[in-house]
């Protein structure tokens, strides 16, 4: 079994406090997929500028923010929510890149992980700490990785033409109709 | 017209910096939703757990993880892709909270901001220290802002059931059918 040593430069602790600062604790999650994304990186190799695509909207895109250049709003990253543990980081040129994804067959070599992702026990029943011993000790044993080509999603997001809401005088995507969304009744809120 | 002269508590050319680590470089949304996040905090005030909406997609998600504890993999931030500059910062238990928008009417006096964001101009017409000029000197001045309360995307996104993919053995949400979306040729990638 190998033990990852460093990542990124940092010791494993610097690498949870990492985490810790941006994503407010040391989610099981953000910590395997740090491991992940160091796993990719090094098939990537340096010197490649690399887009990311992470299949799921919980912890994982946080590693993604966190270890590398690409961010939500940057638009670097991309996020399909399919509830998968796994993510690409890809060449933006060629379009190459490796895919990681905790492989589950490995991962019942650490129960505490296994039934933690599948979730078979309650957080409860494992606590945090050794949840993150074992995924410490687990390290890329628990991962797999594949070279992909990337066919969808990969390029930036274009902004439409925006034209001026004539309800609510905002800015708004003028695909959207005649007015904005929020104007006709979708918004999330309500004026208090 | 007030200048905001500290932003959470840093200078502001900190702040900038701040933006420039996370997101690249100093990209005008995020300078502009800086000060948004900024205003947003001021109205909800100090002790409030606050959640975060974003209305677009681009640039503005940047400044909530930044500047406050919300981010995109811890679920405190949601994103609806609804390309309007604006976001709700709200008390996560009352759901009463403060949204805030970029003002066309009160942004019309910032001739640059203004066409910058309409896209009047090319960016070659605005060089970026010009159009980052500007916004220092707009700060709050082109910023509206209403109480609101939350209706929806509130809360946690629960995960569903977690099944194994019968074909590539990943785990994969149960909704998803009887095999994962991956294996039924919607994926973004090919293996190679």
């Amino acid at each position: 079994m190998r033990k990852v040593r460093t990542l990124f430069g940092k010791s494993y602790e610097e690498f949870t406090d990492a985490i810790e600062r941006f994503h407010g604790w040391k989610a099981p999650g953000v910590v395997i997929g740090g491991l992940m994304v160091d796993l990719a990186q090094e098939h990537i190799g340096p010197g490649v500028e690399a887009d990311a695509i992470v299949e799921t909207i919980h912890c994982l895109p946080d590693a993604v923010q966190i270890f590398t250049p690409c961010t939500y709003g940057n638009g670097w990253m991309k996020v399909v929510d399919w509830d998968k543990f796994a993510l690409t980081l890809y060449d933006k040129k060629t379009l190459e890149g490796v895919r990681v994804w905790l492989d589950l067959e490995k991962t019942r070599r650490f129960p505490d992980v296994y039934n933690w992702y599948m979730r078979l026990v309650s957080k409860a029943q494992i606590p945090l700490d050794v949840l993150l011993k074992s995924i410490e000790e687990a390290g890329r044993g628990m991962l797999s990785s594949a070279p992909v080509q990337v066919i969808r999603h990969q390029g930036k997001l274009k902004k439409g033409r925006i034209e001026i809401c004539s309800r609510c005088g905002e800015a708004y995507p003028a695909s959207q109709g005649d007015a904005c969304l929020a104007c006709r009744g979708k918004g999330y809120y309500e004026r208090i």
